[in-house]
């Protein structure tokens, strides 16, 4: 069992409904006119509300801000491979997926995930070694994201990299020494842009798959300045989505 | 006296002398073959080297990512109002200005510093009351941009904000609400870009001062789906370096 701490969190676990919740821990004198809707939420989920003292919710929480509601449920089960293909499959528009190798902590990648939601990605890829995670922590920290956005825990990446080039997805490597601008790419097209971590970058086994190298242009003269890696998939993915809402169709 | 901690950010500070360094501590056993462009920048500098117990450096540190060194100095004094307007009159390109209101934590005001810098800002204006921060954990997250990105702390914004638009700035302030997006927007010219705390927006007091309102538009059909504050900063950034770089000049 994990814990889900936070009103938008719980709400998001209960909209979503993918994952089963046992039980909504609601500290005694809470202030409940808040969590009108939760309860409501939780009503038609049929998950039981229970009060509890104050101590034995901060002992539960790993934050301080659960604002006085924890639930307790089963993890997230990521969304198979096989799911993701068959999303692919029924889509309406060019799929954007991002594939993420590192993430220097779980509120990273739960930025990374609320960020992708944001800005129209189709689904995310997380690398086996990433997703060791804390799941209060990233999704919290997507802010329910995690709860929505399909994420797929992939292992032996050649496989799939290679059945999405098959059905068209130009694989796009964004790494810092790449004499492409990300700029000049074509985001309209079925892509995935695929970030490394912050300390090793992309690996050998992801670069070879992919068909496309490019760079974020940094800011001239500036020694040491870079991005974190939620911070530049934002950039690519607000990149991705200003092409697919103001250019024509490619 | 406040610490630096981590060789990225000590470096920075020493390279941007823009703040005095009393002395700097390094743990007895560091692997000092890594700290050898630190001891030689701290040698031009006069700044003593100490060798301390690894056990004082964990009581002194706020972090566990020091790796052995920690810095000892004086807190970097912000740029003044009127130090701003002088850089801007100095200026070969379109000032690009951030205004921050608001920032969840001292973590997200570093990583916004850090993606500032990265995407050519000129400076970045934060509120008075945002600036209570912890100065070791805003330069470590801003991976050294802190050290070197010019920062102006406003108190009576109104006052440069009218300033800043008798020099030709527009104002631009980003709100979830608004009409136009900001990919309609021109961002070669020279902008200020406002952006309030997830928490409470932006104020009022400066939303009067604006002369744009835009929004980051987000994807259609999701349900509660919203960037960080600074995750939108990235995107705002990442739109006007890549006008500033793609499109001729305004």
């Amino acid at each position: 069992m994990i814990h889900l701490e936070g009103r938008i969190t719980i709400e998001a676990a209960l909209a979503a409904g993918r994952r089963r919740i046992e039980v909504i821990l609601v500290k005694d004198g809470a202030h409940e006119e808040k969590l009108a809707d939760l309860f409501a939420a939780a009503q038609r989920r049929n998950v039981a509300i229970k009060r509890v003292a104050g101590e034995e919710l901060d002992r539960l929480a790993h934050g301080r801000t659960h604002g006085g509601v924890v639930a307790v449920c089963v993890p997230l089960p990521p969304t198979r491979e096989r799911e993701l293909l068959a999303q692919l499959d029924g889509l309406k528009s060019a799929p954007l997926l991002l594939l993420i190798e590192g993430s220097e902590d779980d509120r990273n990648l739960g930025f990374t995930l609320r960020s992708a939601e944001a800005l129209g990605a189709t689904a995310v890829l997380v690398k086996k070694h990433v997703l060791d995670f804390d799941e209060t922590e990233v999704t919290r920290s997507s802010s329910g994201a995690f709860e929505r956005l399909p994420w797929v825990r992939i292992d032996r990446e050649t496989e799939l990299l290679r059945e999405l080039k098959r059905r068209g997805l130009a694989l796009v490597a964004c790494v810092a020494g790449a004499k492409r601008s990300i700029f000049d790419l074509d985001l309209r097209a079925p892509t995935l842009l695929a970030i490394g971590g912050e300390k090793r970058g992309l690996s050998g086994a992801v670069r070879d798959e992919c068909t496309v190298f490019a760079r974020i242009p940094m800011a001239a003269a500036v020694n040491g300045s870079s991005l974190s890696m939620s911070h530049a998939a934002a950039v690519l993915l607000g990149e991705a989505q200003r092409q697919r809402l103001t250019l024509p169709a490619a």
